[in-house]
C-alpha cells in the first residue's frame, strides 16, 4: 500500500466526460489498495473566463476579492469528482483549501504555502477516504482565501505530497511527458524516462510549461518523486526525481527554445564606476527582467553593452535606454526583438567538460551567430537570431545524442 | 447612524449590471452615514445549473457535496459586488458562510442555523468596511459547507441582523412589496405599507412566495424589522413587523390562493376508534403532508373522510388509500386534482367575530361550494373548485374592503 497524490489539470477536467474519466483513474489507484488524495484544478477556461468576469465588474479587480472569485473553478471541480466517486459507490470527501489546512501568506494572486496541517487529511484516509483537494487555493493566517497563481494547482499537489510523506505525486496533463526537445520543432524528440528536479528547474523556467516551477523547487525540497504523465492515456510518463536515484547517464538531456526574447545595445558606453547601476535600476524599476548581459570592450575607454529582456517589453526598455544613453554619454542605442534563446540542459555536463565547444561548434556549422551566452552548472544558453531558432534545436538535438531511432515514434 | 443588513435576491444580482446597480445602492446608504451589511443570494439561474451539473455527474448527487458545489454562486456574487464597491471607493470586503462565522447543524441542503458568531463582521464594521456576504451557505461544526435550502439567503440575511442586532433587514426583490392579493388576479390588489410576522407567515405558507418563511419565524423570534421592497426602483416597499407596532387595523391583510391542491375522499368509513390511524399513517410514511381534514357523519357508523394534499402527490395518495379502504372496509376512494384554496389572512379577525361568516356569505353568492374549510388565529381557508379560484379571490378581496380606490394603480 502507497499513499500517492494524484494531481489533474484543466484539460483532464474540462468537461463532464472528462472528469468521469478522472474518477474511474482515481477510482483504479484507490481499488489497488492504495491512499488516494487528489488535487484538482479548475475546468480548462474557466479562471480565463473568471478573471474576464472580473474585468468586467471592475477596471482593476481588487486582489483579495479576485482570489475568492477564482477559488470557485476549484471548489466546482473537488464537489463534481467527490460526487462521481460516491455515486460509483467509492468513499470520497472534497476539501476546500482551507478545509485542507493550506496557509499560505497573503500576497493575494501569488501567494506562497507556508503550512500545511495534516490532521484532516489524515483523519480522512485513516476512514479510508478518498481526499478529493481543490488545488490552487489556500488560506492566509487571518482566514482570507487566496491562490497561489498560475498553475498553482501543481504546487498544492507537491506541497500537499511533502506534507503527508506521499510516497508519490502524479501529475496528470495533456502531455505524455517531459521531451528531449519540442516534438512540434524536432521530430526526432523522444520521451525522457528521468529527468532531475535540477534539469527541469531549468528547463521549466526555459519555456518547457509542463510542470509549475514552483512545484518543483518544492519537491526537490522535500525529495518528492514527481512523476508527469497523460490523462488521456495509460503510459508512463517521465519521473522527477533527484539526481542521484539511477537516472539515466546522458551528458544532455534536453534542448529548450524561449523566443520570447528582445534584445537592447548600447553603444560606446564611457566605461566609468557605477555606468551598469545606472543603465540597469531604471528598468529594474519598471519592473523589467534582464535575462543575459554582454560587454564588450572598445578601445579608448568605452564599451558596447548588450543585454536580453522579454519581448513584450522591448518598447519601454528601448525607450528608458535612449534617456540613460543621453544621460550617460553613449553614442546610440539598438534593439532587435527577434532573436530567441537556445538552451541545453543535463546534469551530465557536470563531469563531461567539453558541452560548450560541441555546442557553439555545432551552431557555427550551421552558419548560426551567437549574439549572448549565459550558462549555469547545467544549462548553457545562446541568444541567436530568431529565424534560426528551430534549425538550431535540432541540429543540437542531434549533435548531443539525444535523436530517436525511430523517427515515427513521435 | 443606523445598521442596515440589505439582502439582495438573484433578479437583482442577475448579471454585472444589476450587481452595479446593487453596488450604487450599497453605496448610497453607506454615503448616509449607515453600516451597511450586504447578503447576496446567487446569479438568478445559478443554483438551477449548478443543480443540474450535479444531475450529470452523479444520478444522486451526494448532498455533502452538492453543497459544495452549489456555495460557488453565492460566493461568486459576493466577490464580484465587494470588487465592484473597492472599484468605487468604498472600502468593502466579502464574507464566505463560513468567514462570517454561520454555524448550521449538518443537514446539507437545508441546515437551521444554530449561532452566528459577529466578531469577524463587527470588526469589519468598526472598520468602516461595507461587509458583503455571501447568503445561503454555513458551515456545520466539523468546518462542512452546508446550505440553507431554497430562499435561504432571505434566512441568512434576518439571522445576520439579529445576531448583529441591527436597526432594520432590507430585502431587495423582483417586487415591491406584499399586495392584499396577486395582482395579476385581481387587478385591485394593493401595496401593504406594514404587514404582521403573523400574517407574513401565513402568506409565505400559502403561496406568496417573497419571503422565505423561515426567515420570517427569525424575525418574528428576535423582532426584527423587515422591509420588503424593490431593487429595481426608489419607492418604499411594504414593513413587516410586530402586530403591536402601528400597523394599520384591517380585518383581513390579504386574500391568497394556492392551486397546488388536490382532494381525496373515503366514503363509507367504518366508524371505530383507531381508524383515522389507519388512513394517515402510509401516506405520512410515504412523506406526503396533508393539509385540511374533514369528516362527514352519515347514519348507521360509517363517516366520508375527505382531506387535501399537494396536486403532485395525488396519484401516488390515491393508490395507497384504495389499498387502505380495502383493509378498513370503506366503500370507495374518490378524488379530484382540480381544486385551489382560497385563504383570508388578518391579525384584524381576532377581535373581529363573524369574518367567517362574511367569507362563506361571499363564496355563497357567487355559488361556490365549499369542500373543506379550515382555520388558524389569523387565518381561514376554503378549498373549492379550481375553475372559481379567480373569482373567489375578487369577491374576497372587495367584501373585505381591500380594493384600492384607483384601478389603475395596480
Amino acid at each position: 500500500m502507497a499513499l500517492i497524490v494524484q494531481k489533474f489539470g484543466g484539460t483532464s477536467v474540462a468537461n463532464i466526460e472528462r472528469i468521469k474519466n478522472v474518477a474511474r483513474r482515481v477510482a483504479q489507484t484507490y481499488s489497488q489498495g492504495n491512499q488516494v488524495v487528489v488535487i484538482l484544478s479548475a475546468m480548462a477556461g474557466v479562471t480565463d473566463d473568471l478573471i474576464k468576469l472580473a474585468s468586467q465588474a471592475a477596471s482593476e479587480p481588487d486582489r483579495r476579492e479576485l482570489d475568492v472569485l477564482l477559488a470557485t473553478g476549484e471548489q466546482t471541480t473537488a464537489a463534481l469528482l467527490a460526487m462521481m466517486l460516491k455515486d460509483m459507490n467509492y468513499p470520497a470527501c472534497s476539501l476546500l483549501g482551507h478545509q485542507a489546512q493550506v496557509v499560505t501568506d497573503c500576497v493575494y494572486g501569488n501567494a506562497r504555502i507556508l503550512e500545511i496541517g495534516t490532521q484532516r487529511i489524515n483523519k480522512l484516509l485513516s476512514k479510508n477516504k478518498i481526499v478529493v483537494v481543490a488545488g490552487f487555493q489556500g488560506q492566509d493566517t487571518q482566514g482570507n482565501i487566496t491562490t497561489l497563481g498560475r498553475g498553482g494547482s501543481d504546487t498544492s499537489a507537491v506541497a500537499i505530497a511533502a506534507a503527508l510523506k506521499a510516497d508519490l505525486c502524479e501529475i496528470y496533463t495533456d502531455v505524455d511527458g517531459i521531451y528531449t526537445a519540442d516534438p512540434n520543432i524536432c521530430n526526432k524528440a523522444r520521451k525522457l524516462k528521468t529527468i532531475s528536479y535540477d534539469e527541469m528547474l531549468n528547463m521549466a523556467s526555459l519555456g518547457a510549461k509542463v510542470l509549475q516551477i514552483r512545484s518543483v523547487s518544492f519537491a526537490k525540497r522535500y525529495n518528492i518523486p514527481v512523476h508527469v504523465r497523460s490523462s488521456f492515456n495509460e503510459e508512463e510518463g517521465t519521473m522527477v526525481v533527484s539526481e542521484d536515484s539511477g537516472m539515466e547517464q546522458l551528458m544532455v538531456s534536453g534542448v529548450t527554445l524561449d523566443k520570447d526574447q528582445a534584445r537592447v545595445t548600447l553603444k560606446k558606453v564611457p566605461d566609468q564606476p557605477g555606468i551598469a547601476a545606472k543603465i540597469f535600476t531604471p528598468i529594474a524599476e519598471a519592473g523589467i527582467v534582464v535575462d543575459m548581459i554582454i560587454q564588450n570592450m572598445r578601445p579608448g575607454g568605452k564599451t558596447d553593452l548588450t543585454f536580453t529582456i522579454p519581448r513584450a517589453d522591448f518598447k519601454r526598455t528601448m525607450e528608458i535606454e535612449r534617456k540613460v544613453a543621453e544621460k550617460i554619454g553613449a553614442e546610440e542605442v539598438l534593439g532587435d526583438d527577434t532573436i530567441a534563446k537556445v538552451s541545453v540542459i543535463g546534469v551530465g555536463m557536470k563531469n563531461h567538460s567539453g558541452v560548450a565547444s560541441v555546442m557553439f561548434n555545432a551552431l557555427a556549422r550551421e552558419s548560426i551567430n551567437i549574439i549572448l551566452i549565459s550558462t549555469s552548472e547545467i544549462r548553457i544558453s545562446c541568444a541567436i537570431e530568431e529565424k534560426y531558432a528551430e534549425l538550431a534545436v535540432r541540429v543540437l538535438h542531434t549533435v548531443f545524442g539525444l535523436d530517436s531511432d525511430i523517427c515515427s515514434d513521435t
